[in-house]
This record gives structure tokens, sequence and C-alpha cells, in this order.
């Protein structure tokens, strides 16, 4: 496995392997590994020749009130799980590297970007796309895997993908959970065991969401105030939201048919907690 | 010369291509081909092995109130020279297929522009560029072909490729000129044997200017009073900037010394001309 953070290096070893017609993975990640991330790079190790793991906290994805600075990294641990998976390249760029000074270039979505996380977190999708082209036009990858976990962020680059033009196939990888339902996140590091058995009731409420839907219930009103119950019994009472949306347009569903995103977002402590189920209603 | 406007179509054409390792050459217009282009045309067919000549009226990049309908287009013409200048491939996409219902995607820069032609037409540089990137995406060209003339859109494209880390290598090519040194432009067709007359003032005005920065003078209030002088001894009155910025940051000079860019906009009847000079002083 070779480690580099230089973006010439990454562009020659790639070229060689594409030279030989090789099917290039990347699986980019802000580090801090998890089974989550273990589940897209075992994916993209199954399905191409040659893996790519890009480890970058980007700053341009966090707000100046947010968590940049103390989220979590583990560089040491990052690249023995890395080795271990068989990844062929690790790119390991800093900050000075991805956003030189006065950078200016920017990868922006309307409309998409403005709703759920992106209503509460303004800057952060233009964060995600501008970062993901960058990736993209450095390694050039065939495939590039992304967690259903966070389903816009999914959304956003299918549709950026589509709209830019990219020639890059968007693999959406299923969501890892604990034993309680819990989607693994870097974030839980911040919580508390009482707070990671208040957490389990968010797979809760979204399954509850799923069986109303199946059971026939159509009425959107009533599911999200049944997912806001069962919340609020596991004592999540600090919602942002709770949506239905249509996958992966992120337009809004009045009634069931097509899939469905069921997501939603909670604060729980200091984090906060996103999940989401996509049915085929 | 294959003719096609399949996103498709390219992709498979210039892969063949690569896979024998041949460089790639894009020169995108927006058709209506005159000497200027064919130059760009030229210098793509000396230096790659494969010519890729796009034709597409961007209406991203026009204001509703600018001349997007009746921008001139002759695609007849435009295929009759592409094929005698040897052009491999010539991609003609329809304005659907490049920004599908509902389109939201767009790459734009912050700062550089903003000024120049940026302050005088706000939403202009973001087409280009999204079609610039979006013609990257399709065709991955290895060196893409610009001319001086739209020195700005040059310096933005240039931004643009460092920033976003496009692998492609940006030719400038050198503004072409008819004999009394007009800048040749599409939008000459509006214009009456009178007023081309007085446009024939732009050029004279800006020999003037690199004639005092060459002899020494260094105030530039004075320069650009001297060239808005020459202007009105030729009826150009309707000066929209003179501006005097380092080449290719566009960031002000305020004394000789580098690169210097002296570029200017003036209107002419119901028409925009832009000109500059690349001044090592």
């Amino acid at each position: 496995m070779i480690r580099t953070g230089s973006i010439v290096r990454v562009r020659n070893l790639v070229k060689e392997q594409k030279s030989g017609s090789k099917e290039i993975g990347l699986v980019p990640t802000m580090g801090s590994l998890h089974d989550g991330h273990l589940s897209l790079i075992r994916k993209a190790r199954r399905e191409c020749d040659y893996v790519v793991l890009s480890i970058f906290v980007n700053p341009a994805q966090f707000s100046p009130a947010e968590d940049f600075d103390i989220y979590p990294r583990d560089l040491k641990s990052d690249l023995r799980l890395a080795h271990n998976e068989g990844v062929d390249l690790v790119f390991t760029p800093s900050v000075q590297t991805m956003y030189p000074k006065d950078y200016s270039s920017y990868v922006i979505l309307e409309k998409i970007t403005e709703i759920l996380e992106g209503a509460i977190r303004p800057t952060h999708f233009r964060g995600v796309t501008t970062i993901v082209a960058k990736l993209f036009n450095i390694i050039q990858p065939d495939s590039a895997y992304f967690g259903q976990k966070d389903a816009q962020q999914l959304a956003v680059i299918n549709t950026m993908v589509r709209e830019l033009n990219y020639p890059i196939k968007i693999v959406r990888c299923p969501t890892v959970r604990d034993k309680r339902g819990l989607a693994l996140s870097s974030r839980h590091q911040y919580l508390t065991p009482p707070q990671l058995k208040e957490a389990a009731g968010i797979y809760c409420a979204l399954v509850e969401g799923v069986a109303l839907i199946k059971s026939g219930v159509s009425d959107f009103g009533r599911i999200r105030r049944r997912i806001i119950d069962v919340l609020s019994n596991y004592g999540l009472k600090r919602i942002d939201y709770v949506s239905f949306n249509q996958w992966d347009s992120l337009l809004p569903v009045r009634k069931p048919g097509g899939k469905i995103l069921i997501s939603l977002a909670v604060r729980l402590g200091k984090v906060r907690l996103i999940d989401n189920i996509i049915l085929d209603a």
C-alpha cells in the first residue's frame, strides 16, 4: 500500500494503472474509519482492480461554528485498517494542498442543497461538492463509493455527476448499523453510553415509519407525528426535521409510490445525528 | 471528420483515441467561426493527435438582457471551415443535452469573476466556467485552446483548472486582428462600416498605453486618461472600463513590473467590444 499527500504522485500512480486498463475505485472519506467506511472499501475492493482511499478532513464542509478542529482524526489506525482491507493507494493531502491561499473555485448545486441538511448547514454541500469534484479530477476513478447514511450527500453527488457530466459511476453502499440499529458515525465518539442508548431510538422511529407506510397509511403528517412520538419515548426531543422525499430528486413526497427517502436529524448533547431509510413503496 | 451532438458518442470516440495514447486537443467555441477561431484550431492541429471542436452557443453565459437569441449562428459554414482545417470531431450538443430540465449544477469562482467583464455581466463567468467544466468532463482533453482576446475568460479558466485540479493544459493563443488592428469578433457582424472604422481606435488606444509604459511612464491614472483620449478621438465615448491588472491573477496593478494586462471595453451601437494587450513590463 502506498500513501502520499502529493497530487502529482497520485496522478502518476493512477495513470500507470489506467494505461493497463485497470478499473479504478475511489472511496472518499474524512478518516476516523469505522465499519461503515470499511464496507465501502470492501465493495470497492470486490468491484475494482485498483482501490484509492482518500482521507481528508475537509474544512470547506464545516461552518465556522462547527467541529472542524475537534473532528476525530486517527491516521495511524486508519492506515492500518486500510492496509488490512487491501487498499492500493491512500491519498492524504494537506489543507494547503487542496485549498491554497486565495482559493476561489467552488461547485455549487441549487435547490437540492437548500433543503434538509442544507437548510441547517448552508455552506456544507458547497464544501462537499467542491472537494468531491477536486478528488474526481485528481484521481479520475471509474467508480466512487458513498454510504447511504449521508443520503442527501449521495443525492447531491448523483446530481452533480449527472449534470456536470463526470464519467464516473456512483455506488450507493448500505448503511452499517450497530447491534442496536444505530447507524455508525465518527461523531459517536462524542456520546456517553446513556446517550448512545437514547440514539437507538432513531432507527426504531424510522422502522416504525416504514411499517406504517407498508401497512397502507398514506397520511404523511400522521406518519411524521408517530415517528416524533417514538423519538420522544427515547428521550430525543430536539428534532431538526423528519422528512419524506422522492429518491433521489429529493422533491417532496405527498403520497406513497416510487422510492421514498425517510430522513431525520436530531440533536443529542453537542452532536447532531442523521439517519434515513430508502423505501420502495 | 465526424460530427455529433451525442455525449455518449463523443466519449466513445475520444476513449478509442486515448487507448491508443493519442493527445487530445479541445477548441471550445460558440461557432460563427472567424480567423481567430481558425488560429486556435491550427495550433491544436499542430500540437495534438486528435482535435475536437465544440460548437455550442451557451445560454448560461448570456444574461436575459443579452443577445443569446440573435447571436450569429452559421453551422454549415462552421463545418466547412472545420473540415478544411482537419478537425477530427465536431461536438454540437443541443441546449437540452447540456442543460436538461431543472438543471442546477454550476462552477463558480469568487473575486476574479467579480471585476471587469464580471462587474458588468454578473452571471457571465458562471456560465463560462460551468460549460467549460462540462466540456472538460465529457471530452477529457490533454490540452484546451483559448484566445487571448477574452483575456479575463482565460485568466478565470486558468484559475479554475488550477484550483479544481483539472489535468488539462490551457493554451493561450494570440489575438487575431484585421488590417486595421481590430480584434476579430463574431459580433462585428452587427457593426456598420463607419462603426468598424471607429472600432479601430480600440487597438490604437491600447498600443498608445503600451508605448507610454515602455517609455517609462508609471502613473497609471495618466496612462488611462491618454487611452481614453485616443478612444474619444475615434468617436468612442461610451467606455465601460480601461483597466490595468496583473496577469493572470487580475489583481490591481499600481506600478510597472511583471506581466500587465491592459484591457478595455467600449460600447458602439448595440455592441460591446473588448480588447487587451498583455505587456511584459
